[in-house]
């Protein structure tokens, strides 16, 4: 739980296998259908066949790993709910009764929950308790997190993957759950993509326009005071990050070393991806962009990432909602693989085309 | 099997129901998320509410039909592969190996094939027989079909719907199979939306871009040759479609008229969908649009059905495989409403955001 474990696991992330992808795309086109038909799924199959290192794999076993955590700045107003939500969302994901346990139901999923900086401790028997801190603090007053607490959230993330890769698990989608941490995220967008603070702020849960002029402001002032450097990741993370963003970006440090591929959620998600990526650019490969989400910010975080999404369903829950559902296409990009009969083998005239 | 049946049909289908969808999106505002938030996911079981009449349902039973039937027309040479195709993949959906069953599978949902007039007869336990015809005529020397075959095909796919509906199936997806088959739909698209034969003509399976002139020349001397009044849809269909066309056309009818959701598939099936809600426009209620295809008239017909694809994945290969893809998410839409827990059992703090 240390920088050196950091810049260990970020240097042993290998790129991904482009000869396994091209291999993969050989067998595609050998099914009974038209060269690249199925667009966005074969590209999906072949994109997993380079991270696996394999042309052709079984069906991926699946987690989604959500992270709790509070945000000192939620004391500025910047959230349509109270921070005591965050903890009652945690116990509703324990008790299976949240949006993203019925969608990983639905997609064969595993929930891991894990509160990395809940307020006040959650305690579950199915939540994991790898409490950074009581929350990060008010970043419109300083820091959000020391650096030792942003290492050791990264950490515990690379620790989870590392775990969930042990137990044979293939794919992890990234989900969080923390009151304002959609105002943690624009702010590391706006530092981390160059852009403005007004093009990367939205509506989070759902606060008015009035609210939204608020929040920019109190990003806005966040960034004026910590002045951090943008091409010094940890730093932007540790003065405007949340420990479940820092904890997310570890999952996919951790995931991309050992060669799990990573599902992004939207906008929190993909944030804390493209800080793991600023880390270790390698770690790029490994990801796999679920949708594209309301919040505004997102699209500048995707085009940071080069991602397209696979859905674009004007969803801006969270929790690992998007990752979920496109852990059902990813099953059925990879069934096309295992499953369908090839020209020779059904009989079937093929044109080449 | 007459106009008579036809005409019955249409003048049975009733308005979706508005209310039930009103009842649907309240239930769906009590669960532990933000209002709205889950966006498309939302809206489509509000609208399976509203065909259903009742605002909560169990997971629907879902079928695709796939009609297969050959065109005169592949004599111009217009497509990629060899007219022989149809049949040899009408016996791959029978025999479980097409990109079809894989998907189908995946969703959970039964594939029924239908050879509705493939030039030779395509013999297997797991087709039905219900040849019109062996065949369109080439409709670049004169009508595609007789009024009697275009009517008697519609006829099949209101049966094949009722039949269905009666064995408790709640979902139907719409595929088909037959060379040629985007060569009649370009034609059907450019007469009934009123858009230019070149925009309407693509690639198809996937033809150079000089084969791609040469279709749109052969579509818009058939259209001229055949001249059918856009405002007469039978006379559309009969001139310039196909029977697996007619036969889809009608599938949406008598889905329409027992109250079955129909979810489309890309460009050939999405034709065949506009033809019916032409014939009887409360049809259009009972229509879910599933992908975006890159068969460029696709574009016009959703557009004049009105209607916003949920997904877009550079898919073109049809046989319902994007509305299978999309019954995986109709399934996720209607397990939200079903499993996940509202504000006051999970004890969440809500908002009203």
């Amino acid at each position: 739980m240390s920088l050196e474990n950091l810049k260990a696991t970020c240097a042993a992330i290998e790129a991904i296998d482009a000869d396994a992808a091209s291999a993969a795309q050989t067998r595609l086109d050998q099914k009974t259908k038209p060269r690249k038909s199925l667009g966005a799924l074969e590209t999906l199959a072949c994109r997993y066949a380079a991270i696996r290192r394999t042309p052709s794999s079984p069906l991926p076993k699946k987690a989604i790993v959500v992270m709790g955590a509070d945000h000192g700045v939620a004391e500025e107003g910047v959230s349509a709910y109270p921070q005591a939500v965050t903890a009652q969302m945690l116990l509703n994901f324990a008790a299976g009764g949240a949006a993203i346990n019925v969608l990983a139901r639905h997609a064969g999923a595993e929930v891991h929950v894990v509160d990395i900086g809940v307020k006040e401790p959650v305690l579950h028997p199915a939540i994991a308790s790898e409490r950074v801190a009581a929350g990060t603090a008010n970043f419109t007053c300083g820091a959000a997190m020391t650096e030792a607490e942003a290492v050791r959230a990264v950490c515990v993330g690379i620790e989870q993957a590392r775990s969930l890769a042990r137990a044979g698990v293939t794919v992890i989608g990234l989900g969080e759950m923390g009151i304002a941490n959609t105002t943690s995220s624009s702010a590391l967008t706006a530092v981390l993509t160059a852009s403005s603070v007004e093009e990367v702020t939205g509506t989070g849960t759902g606060i008015s326009d009035a609210a939204k002029l608020h929040k920019a402001r109190v990003i806005a002032r966040a960034i004026e005071l910590n002045r951090p450097d943008p091409n010094n990741p940890l730093e932007v993370l540790r003065m405007l990050g949340g420990l479940e963003i820092a904890g997310l970006a570890g999952v996919v440090l951790g995931a991309a070393r050992e060669r799990v591929a990573v599902i992004l959620d939207g906008f929190i998600a993909s944030v804390a991806a493209l800080v793991a990526t600023r880390l270790a650019p390698l770690a790029a490969g490994y990801l796999i962009a679920s949708h594209r989400s309301t919040e505004p910010g997102h699209r500048m975080v995707l085009r940071a990432l080069q991602q397209e999404p696979l859905l674009d369903l004007g969803m801006r829950l969270g929790e690992g909602t998007g990752a979920a559902l496109a852990m059902t296409l990813l099953d059925a990009a990879l069934k096309i693989e295992l499953e369908m009969a090839t020209f020779e083998s059904a009989g079937v005239s093929d044109s080449g085309a």
